[in-house]
């Protein structure tokens, strides 16, 4: 069933849930127009997308909260946990690093790895620097299932292909770079530069 | 001319910005080809987008990378400096803060506010945290143009609100919710727990 689910559907699915949270609490249903408003999109859209999960809905009803939420939790995967490895120990590894938000999601970082043996020690989020020519047995031991690329940009289509060579399945990339990954492999960009530049272009082409 | 850029097209240009750097140092023309395997798109798409720049490319040349660097650097508006507020001094914020990376592209952290009095006057990448309620003053004295949104989800639309009314024209929201905004604020989400759902899902429905 998952497999047939649009990309756009998915990427709103983690939306929808945090949504459920957004309700006043002891609200045991709740509509496809609660929903809408909280999500930002119309009450039609959630209906669409919520049908590909088997259509939860009752009509009359709405959805029930608790089910509902059970439902999401099982299309995202959410109800294991899962080990990530953090790989570059910069500023931005760093900071992801002592984030400490990830556990809330049921993602446990792992390791947080680095190529700099000045670093390998140092400690960040309460856990050592481990070294990168570890990578492979950590990926291994740990059960890594995601990897989070904050390395520089050089260096990260080899870490892409050491940490997918070792089993790992989804990255999460940082890296002002595009990765190239065999088939099978998710990749999600986040990237700070292209966002800030992206605003900047409606500043400019507002006369701001 | 930028007004009838498509957002998908805009999206690319800091990549083909970002493309142009990453060439041999001493090449002085390239090829849309060479821009599309490193942006990793194809090179049809390349010309089109760029077509919308007013065609800076020349047939059996290519593009000159000085002129192509130069107008991309106009059309994202990154020929000026914009300053940065950072509201939200939590893991996030802090992080962000200590990042050191904005500069290099031409932003300039000018404030990081917090709400939380034992937070203030404390030091993040330097500066020291200012209280929110000075959040209004600041913005026009540092002539803040850009505000990055790094509370928790509770304050994230009020501080929106405060933000362009103020006169800040573009947000970078980090909190975890949809922002509603007026008409012609301009607003990018990075939202760090909807792509690691999305990698999960990916997980959980390849039966990883």
């Amino acid at each position: 069933m998952n497999r047939s689910i649009p990309a756009a559907t998915v990427s709103r699915l983690p939306i929808y849930l945090r949504s459920l949270n957004d309700l006043p609490s002891g609200q045991s249903t709740c509509s496809s127009e609660d929903l809408a408003e909280i999500a930002g999109v119309n009450s039609a859209q959630v209906r669409k997308d919520l049908s590909y999960l088997g259509s939860p809905g009752v009509r009359g009803v709405g959805y029930h909260v608790a089910d509902l939420r059970e439902v999401l939790r099982q299309a995202l995967g959410l109800t294991q946990g899962y080990a990530v490895v953090i790989v570059g120990a910069g500023h931005l590894g760093t900071a992801l690093g002592n984030y400490g938000g990830f556990e809330a999601w049921g993602f446990s970082v792992v390791a947080v790895l680095d190529a700099d043996v000045e670093k390998v020690g140092t400690m960040v989020g309460g856990r050592a620097v481990e070294a990168m020519e570890r990578l492979e047995e950590i990926v291994a031991a740990r059960e890594v299932s995601i990897g989070i690329i904050a390395t520089p940009m050089e260096a990260a289509q080899e870490i892409a292909e050491r940490l997918t060579a070792a089993g790992v399945r989804s990255i999460l990339n940082f890296a002002p770079t595009v990765l190239r990954v065999a088939p099978g492999i998710e990749v999600r960009r986040v990237d700070l530069s292209t966002e800030l530049q992206i605003l900047t272009f409606h500043l400019q082409a507002s006369g701001a």
